[in-house]
């Protein structure tokens, strides 16, 4: 987004995180002030006249771009705001080209997120038990450690095994008494007793599902006894203020020394901050929470348990560790019950993690026969083929163009983003809805689909790419140089400034869409499967549920298959987080397909370049391939450049 | 010991800790001074010149029983010293009845303690195994985590499913490309991988074997390749501090809100200074340091892990747990590999714990034939008797008497103890010698047995245990209508004073040894034992490798066994922890053994109080129970009152 450029003085450029919307504005316009030019929200009471101290923002990197800290500042902060670069963005004047991140707390508002996903059904089986026990007394003649009586109780109960932690050894003797020898027992799927409770009301169980995306984190509760979702909450992940993508993080991680905690903290943090929220919101004790599960690409994952990812990086891309792993919540200073199990789903290899395979499960790729698709977008794509239940996985690098970043009005799906477009092909004027129904502020990802779907049904550009003014209409533009298609005209938006989409904003959809496109047809390939052949293509991510599936083919962000195959299936990395969270079967199926994928490097294939060069063209260099699509783009304006 | 009574002005009592010295001075005294005139060692590198800050104690309980704290006193300590009631010794001053205690940082010289075991032949089998791996290389095209790589390997060498820990999987990813693929690993017993080094040098394993006594604390430091035992270190229980016996301990740990806390941490952190000390003294990391078994009675082993002993000290005293436990190092704050694991012994009861357990198993009382016995004295004396591999076991509160407290001169076995004495009938002269052969400072457990016994011998008791002075001598006294013998004159003790027995402490051993007399008697009535049919009788404990068999007899501790079937077998508890160290054999027939033992509850016993009352009599009212001491006694001046 465009700052005011039409004021005399020098400019400089402002990018707040974690929306990601950027622009310029005066040197000397406060924080404030720039986020209200550019509709980002920011929480203050006082409305700006420097006293409530609610608007607290994030100087991040460097913190001379800025004003120094003022007398009030120095008054309304705490020392460790302070020392944390805390500054308030009543009060910060921009000086120079400045990163500002806006906390959960100085937000207004919410964002919308992805957070509903696929349902399918399976079998309710807990791994968390509770039971009423009462134990006996011990006698003088007859002496028994209170442990070898309730272990003989939970014997009888038919708990072969019963397990005792030193916690519960220290909780067990004044619990017991307490509860004058009747207890509530909590047990996990290993018979180890991991709660002890005086009484005999029985009280609830509840568990978490947990997708960590590389931009946003989505939480479910679940009640365990009934399986009922209770609620469900989401954020951006809270690393994003060290580096929007993954490889900034990696770099974060292993250049500073504390970078590797500094990004597992944050991430903690941030989920206990979530968690908190959801519990407060029900009334829950966090000690009912007794179990999480965890989905996240590899890094995600490493970064979240701690471990470097530092060889994620550079081939042959390895990760620590793969396996499954169970982990006692304390140790990761996770908020829930302290002895309660956090669950890692096993992950594939490097660049294909946990979230692609719970994917999998929620789609149940691995039970379908014939060949099906499941395309899992986000600024890593994964897409897995699964031909007669064999399945075989890729990764491609398709960057964040679909969340809205690098895109000049992008954003994410939030309030005031443009999240469906049509253009009329006589008059070129744009018909759009947005999030919440209100004036426009940016462009999601869906909507940037369909701005460049209908740019090119409206001929505005061509097969390659390119933007061709259309004099009949003020839409067009040239700025330093480059193109742009005005969407909105400033008067109607929220800044004041025009949304636009520009040519390189084309460019950068046309490389993500061909790193898909690439990684699908080069899988395909490998298996023998001819597009034609495939049954449904599962679209999962970020943007899954927004999609029109006529839109996404149009860009040839995959090969040419019939629309009523393709399928938005949402948060489908949640939806199988929930099932390893509800179901010991699923979790059990959840390790077995972990080391039955069949992972595809593409940087290894030797048709990777050519094959991606060719896709980068709308829908493709080969419009052969592309039939379907053809008939409905030779209806049009579509305009094809040789 | 007693003070200098003949100076003038108010006295005041002091009680010096861990030794349990104690005694009169003058108000005004300083802590230095009433320590030497004690024979208290305190360190004091300037000689009490007030410049060192040396000579650190702390005031117990009361603070104002001393003087203010000095300006010199503040310059030479921390605040966290003083406000933890450190004071220095030579600064300040008595002003009323006191308990002081000398850190281990403040002492000079050594205490003599019984650390060294026997010695039993059994199979070598650690429970940690190192194995040099060399890992392959992960590829492009054939891309697996570091984890599955070295999975594979340890496969391959014939170990099963090898476990990853979070720290592990932490550690992995640098460790390995540290030493370029090459890496010692170290598995436990459950194939579970405890750590991780770069290279392929094996590096050593070390185990240590820990006996916590209520008293004492003793360790070994045991090559777990070889076997070896390396060193071997002793120390007083630092939870001295908080009360000399079971019960003032039990009643610290629930009476105050930190109080479990306190005894958990100084017995932690006391262990951790000692196993500081061994390591030191070899050079030793504390990461080769992987096995830590501990045996101790039951209200030890409570506070060690720090659950409540709240309900040991009521009927039906009841055990947290009983069962054998595993615990990180980590989770204990225990200063080895923080991976280590500290594997606690199973506890019998509430009154017997796994000292007992590896008594019995050191002396193999569970593989022998006929009908054997094994009495592990201390302040709670436990007494087993195995019938044919059968094994009942009873626990009797015997006191400290045998451990020098309770008695006017009693000291540990330490420097200037009387370890052993003589009377010579006609003369009443005491012979005797001091564990490090110089002046007297007190007469401890060995020592108080031999002269209760000689005093029998030689008329200076009768059988009732009164004292019956002797014109002949100048050694016999009254003091505030109490007789005493005078051991040895104040002209030849290190403090000045006389050393004696008084009548108080006969009756002290009289109940110490009754009470052992009476388990024992109860134990072989139940079984139909008669003291005839027993074929051994071990006795460990603190005193057990000084004591003469014939002496202890005398005074009637247990029946009239023949001498030659009575043996000293100092430490068998840290044999015992030594053994389950070191084999995992011994480990498993420890848990087994813990299973099969009949614990007989004393104070459910019908004729326990006649018996008792009996008993108190030396060697036992009914003579004719003694034979063969009667027929030793009869050569003497042996005196019956009926």
């Amino acid at each position: 987004m465009q700052g005011t450029r039409e004021k005399l003085g020098r400019k400089v450029l402002v990018n707040f995180q974690p929306e990601g919307i950027h622009g310029e504005v005066d040197v000397g316009t406060s924080v404030l002030e720039a986020a209200r030019l550019f509709g980002v929200n920011i929480s203050g009471i006082c409305g700006g006249k420097q006293v409530c101290g609610k608007c607290k923002v994030v100087i991040d990197f460097n913190k001379n771009v800025v004003s120094p800290v003022s007398p009030q500042e120095e008054g309304l902060l705490t020392k460790e705001e302070l020392s944390d670069g805390v500054r308030l963005a009543c009060m910060t004047l921009l000086k120079g080209n400045s990163t500002i991140f806006i906390p959960i707390g100085s937000r207004v508002g919410s964002q919308r997120l992805q957070t509903w996903g696929l349902e399918v059904d399976f079998d309710l089986e807990p791994l968390i038990k509770k039971i009423s026990v009462r134990v006996p007394e011990s006698t003088v003649s007859q002496q028994s450690s209170d442990a070898d009586l309730v272990e003989k109780v939970l014997i009888e109960k038919g708990f072969r095994d019963p397990k005792f932690s030193l916690d519960i050894v220290r909780r067990l003797p004044t619990t017991l008494r307490e509860g004058e020898h009747r207890m509530i027992v909590t047990l996990n799927a290993e018979n180890e007793i991991i709660d002890l409770e005086s009484g005999s009301a029985i009280t609830p169980i509840y568990g978490l599902a947990v997708d960590i995306g590389t931009t946003k984190v989505a939480c479910y509760l679940h009640d365990l006894k009934s399986g009922e979702l209770l609620e469900s909450s989401s954020m951006m992940n809270p690393q994003i203020f060290y580096g929007e993508d993954i490889l900034t993080r990696i770099g974060h991680a292993f250049t500073y020394e504390k970078g590797l905690k500094d990004l597992h903290q944050t991430i903690v943090e941030g989920l206990n901050k979530l968690i908190e929220k959801l519990l407060g919101t029900r009334g829950i004790s966090r000690n009912h929470l007794y179990e999480m599960t965890v989905v996240g690409n590899t890094v995600m994952h490493h970064l979240f348990l701690s471990v470097t990812p530092r060889h994620l990086a550079v081939a042959p891309f390895s990760p620590s560790f793969s396996g499954s792993l169970n982990i006692k919540a304390r140790e990761l200073g996770i908020g829930i019950n302290p002895l309660g199990n956090i669950h890692m789903l096993p992950i594939v290899s490097g660049f294909v993690g946990s979230d692609c395979l719970a994917a999998i499960l929620a789609t149940r790729l691995h039970e379908k026969n014939g060949s099906n698709l499941l395309l899992d977008v986000g600024t890593n794509t994964e897409i897995v083929l699964s031909v007669d239940r064999t399945l075989n996985v890729c990764s491609c690098a398709s960057g964040p163009a679909f969340e809205g970043a690098h895109i000049r009005n992008g954003m994410r799906a939030s309030e005031g983003a443009i999240e469906r477009a049509w253009i009329d092909v006589s008059t070129m004027d744009v018909e759009y809805s947005t999030i919440d129904g209100g004036k426009a502020k940016g462009i999601c990802g869906s909507g940037v689909v369909d701005l460049i779907a209908e740019m090119l049904r409206t001929g505005i550009i061509d097969n390659t790419g390119r933007i061709h003014a259309k004099p009949s209409t003020n839409r067009f533009k040239e700025r330093e140089g480059v193109s742009e298609f005005i969407v909105e005209f400033g008067s109607n938006t929220v800044t004041g400034n025009d949304i636009v989409i520009t040519q390189k904003d084309v460019r950068e959809i046309q490389k993500a869409k061909a790193a898909i496109y690439t990684g699908s047809s080069i899988l395909l390939k490998n298996s023998n499967v001819k597009s034609d052949e495939i049954e449904n293509v599962y679209v999962a991510g970020a943007f899954g549920n927004y999609l029109d599936p006529e839109n996404i083919r149009t860009i040839g962000m995959f090969p040419d298959f019939a629309i009523d195959k393709i399928i938005g299936v949402g948060n489908a990395a949640g939806t199988g987080s929930r099932m390893v969270l509800l179901s010991k079967n699923v979790r059990d199926e959840a390790i077995n397909l972990s080391l039955n994928i069949n992972y595809l490097e593409l940087a290894a294939e030797p048709n990777f370049m050519s094959e991606y060069t060719n896709a980068l063209d709308l829908p493709h260099r080969n419009l052969s391939l592309f039939p379907l699509t053809m008939k409905k783009l030779s209806e049009s304006n579509f305009q094809v450049k040789s």
